[in-house]
């Protein structure tokens, strides 16, 4: 048992190792990511910051958190008070001030859409322009599980998006080893990966007894998964579809991939319980997951079987979208960063 | 507007045209079939029978449906006292009394499994042994938009379960078209589809805020998705897998097929349009449908499309699993076989 | 079995006795109206309007309504072309138009607020000035149950809110008995009670998993509980606090009562049996009610019981908040104004 | 900021102070509270056990908690092992268990309601015969912020009923300050309040979308809260009515006093404000708390009002009925009687 799996001594001192800036905190990704800021052993919440909110306190915004301080407007000249930042902007928004904190030195971590995308043709088709092209390059895709050694080294990591995290977590071992063929990924989120968003979509009327399709003809998350499967391995055509479910958090991808040659469910199993031992926060479980029992964790927790009358592999990989698909993820980016254990915080 | 869709006058008299028995009537489906034959224009409820819940009345079970019945054990004898009869006890336990019934001369639509699968061989490698397999060949598949003709002369209707109702119905058009290569059929279901089943699984808790794939390793609902599209057409390998979702009622098919040619979403809407024109039940949308818009109604609405980068068509199928996946569809196919208008009491 | 509870005959013809229009059809309430004057045997929906929303299709707004029609602006001038006229605006809103179509001679029952209170002074207390402050003597309030005399003979019927619906209809019958001592009402609706308002607060985020008691300070339906128990005898001090619950439609009056003189539970329910005796849409009933039991009904289920400990009355009274408090009660109205049975297109 | 509030490093050494046996820790309460020993600083986890699930695993029934333990048998003979206990049986089973562990020397927190009463004839007219009732004198209730002191020294804290727990603390301040005239309790509870119980009334399909009252002929934790409330004061007469919400985790107490004299809310709040001044767990709030604000917190938050028409003095208290109402408040009771900090592992 390990020990980081226990709250500190009510009686022990706290002496914090980095001031850690959360811009953009009264969104629900925020205002998550200031309080695991705020409750980690080694980072103190130095700022958390909002465009629209500054002035309210975050406690009164998101009582559950029970961060205790007040949201203020960003001060672009303080970056100097800071040793890291995590920026939850919404995307297109992000670039201008992300771009600003690295210049000045700050770490960050992104959990916007800006800097997820290496190539700026897909990212203007996708998401219009740039504000920041030129940090394209050297923004690490924060998948954790996938690129932990430039995370380490990185100035800016760009977190991923939630179903991306999913689905990729997902169909990687398949991926590495050349087995993806053409690939189906039907998933599905709660209300809070929309964001805080007003408006009838996410009324609770609106969802609740409701179950739907949405971004058919084209999810903007699409190329995201795309660009990380396609560095992994070659890979078949890939479709994605989300629906949205009446529930608050949890993220479920089911995906259904046509293998290059055939597998059966022993070697499959063999396959992603080696990719993913060590992994603190990848877990192999043997019947498909719900998501509510990875709910206020960091956990991806991944089922795969065989389809038997077809061959298909089939991997389901359910996450809590605020924790592992944003602000988990973000904090697990920046323990690497910061040099630190990649679980403090958060388990 | 038709005027199918008013309700009648209160002073109108009410003469009975049939007097129908349904056996099964505390479950779920067996609840709300007991309810529609109760305010449909044409029927008289002659009696709800129910195995373990006899003596019981079915408005305090069911309050909502307002059904001031009790519920009795069933008398195999007195087949001559109804014109008609809804079967709705679980699969394996209908056979016998369904035989019994056609035998005396009772025209039947079954909502269990029992006769859905034409092949005997299928039945038993997916339910086990069979009761009454001389009515297999008989029997008819009671996907009322397919087998109208049929279902108009049948003594015996095997209605549809409910996701094979949504999956066929999204599929059917490409089907007929040979257009179907390979399938993948994601679909989600409310926790009503499950039947009225005590224990862990469906209490609150366990659902509440979850959302769950299941029957990953084969569910029995595949092979009769199979049957029928294969009568339709050649077609691809079928992967089917359902989800649990937090609401009672509801069903959604999403629907991923591989064309056996190129399609655009001009044509696909064409010929689903076409194939549907004119059904009072199937309705083509828009955008993806949710749900909540076809709940405590008998209609399926489908949406379809092309996705971009893979060429694949897709369909989204919404229905009540509870009508148009159980009851519903059953009223709709006891209207053709007693020679009434399709929609009586369901519109 | 009352015939009533059927639906038409598909082949049967319709000929429509009287037109009517639902002015801010594009609401909750206004949306469920129209689509009870839609499906009603004796009345044409002959225009739904909307101020936000004109343009719009009501099917596309509602889908599960099924009512294919557009909403257009409401024409103050074509007050002639309708024969009677169902007003959901917000309150404040409402009192001009039906001021007008109630001069132009069409009869009016008005869903808002507006002339509910027979009070100037407490109407401008509880929601500022008054735009049609003469006809407040005339408006009857439609409680069906209380004044359905006067509202069979009314031009403009001021439908209920929908606690205090449910509210008097718990306490009518103590209240009559002059039994009505120090009363508490706790109270609870779904979110479909607030309307169709956007914000934080009705958010599915913020409602999913909650329950909130508010409007602690003094909840505007207060003074027209007050209003009708004192008109039907001496009451005590009436409190009375709503709670939010996650549930779309639904609404509970919790109404306990400290009796003028010792009742028992025997006396209690006789008391309410003769009271309620022959209503439609009042059922004693032998356990609390859940609110599930009458959704999509407009009836009102009541369960009274005896405090042991204190001796305290009391009553729990059921309904859904879009039907009984508010839609269904209207149609029920209309219906008396118009000299039709009371029940006609509810049941 | 208190760094109790925080995550302990991943590198730092554990060192119990206290080896902890829950008993009944397949239930709702008892894995909850399994849970918190496993993470709390000072405590290991060194036996989880069950009635009917040993052998199962408790990560494997309740994955969201991440205790890696297999459930085990009670060996009665084992007492010896331990240097506490928390006993999460149902009412009645726990009394002979927890006799045997304070006899044997092991400091036992009873979950059950067993030791709850200090009344031998109240508890049997309330809930049967009891096993061991010369301890019933000796039992401190465990309601912390009333018996801080008495729980401290005790071998026996019978914990408090979760409707008591909130009711209580919402009430206390007025009661001791004599102002408790007649009461009404209006109450909610989300489901997981009835414990893991299969059955119809439980089942999702019940809940959802439903409210209702029950135990209205008197529920059982009305004594409860009886007994202390008049420990603490004169009381009036006391009226409690509970009701079910479509929720897993959350209870309000919403309560309504008739002041022995007259009170402004300026009063109350003060007087609030001054008895809960220090308290970790008790939270005054400025609008009606909502449950979710305390969701997976050991918090209780109250919201105190005064009625302006009637004077009646309004207490609102939300809390988490697993945390605050059971096994939360069953670890801040032991952290007490093992000498630590009392939100030690809580906070």
């Amino acid at each position: 048992m390990r020990s980081g799996r226990r709250w500190r001594r009510s009686g022990d001192p706290f002496v914090s190792d980095a001031r850690v800036i959360v811009a953009g905190a009264s969104g629900f990704a925020g205002a998550l990511a200031a309080s695991l800021v705020h409750r980690h052993p080694r980072l103190e919440l130095a700022a958390a910051t909002a465009r629209t909110d500054a002035g309210e306190r975050l406690d009164r915004l998101y009582p559950r958190y029970r961060v205790p301080v007040e949201l203020t407007e960003l001060d672009p000249d303080r970056a100097g008070d800071f040793d890291a930042a995590i920026v939850a902007y919404p995307h297109g928004a992000a670039a201008e001030i992300v771009s600003r904190l690295v210049q000045d030195g700050v770490p960050v971590v992104d959990v916007s859409a800006d800097f997820r995308l290496h190539d700026q043709a897909v990212y203007e088709e996708t998401y219009g322009d740039h504000g920041a092209s030129e940090l394209l390059g050297e923004a690490v895709y924060g998948l954790t599980e996938l690129h932990r050694d430039q995370v380490r080294g990185a100035r800016l990591v760009a977190n991923p998006g939630c179903y991306p995290t999913a689905a990729i977590l997902a169909l990687a071992p398949l991926a590495e080893a050349g087995l993806v063929g053409e690939v189906v990924i039907s998933a599905a989120s709660g209300v809070s990966g929309a964001g805080r968003v007003a408006g009838d979509r996410f009324h609770f009327v609106s969802v609740d007894e409701n179950f739907t399709p949405y971004g058919v003809e084209g999810h903007r998350h699409r190329p995201e998964i795309v660009q990380e499967l396609e560095e992994l391995g070659n890979v078949g055509a890939v479709t994605f579809v989300p629906h949205l479910v009446p529930l608050d958090q949890g993220l479920m991808a089911s995906c259904f991939v046509a293998p290059r040659r055939a597998v059966d469910a022993e070697e499959l199993r063999r396959l992603y319980a080696e990719r993913y031992d060590g992994e603190a926060f990848v877990e192999m479980v043997d019947e498909p997951p719900g998501v509510r029992e990875v709910r206020d964790t960091n956990l991806c927790r991944i089922h795969v079987a065989v389809d038997g009358p077809t061959g298909r592999a089939m991997a389901f990989a359910a996450i809590d979208n605020l924790w592992k698909g944003a602000a988990g993820q973000a904090i697990q980016n920046l323990n690497l960063m910061l040099g630190f254990d990649e679980t403090e915080g958060l388990v």
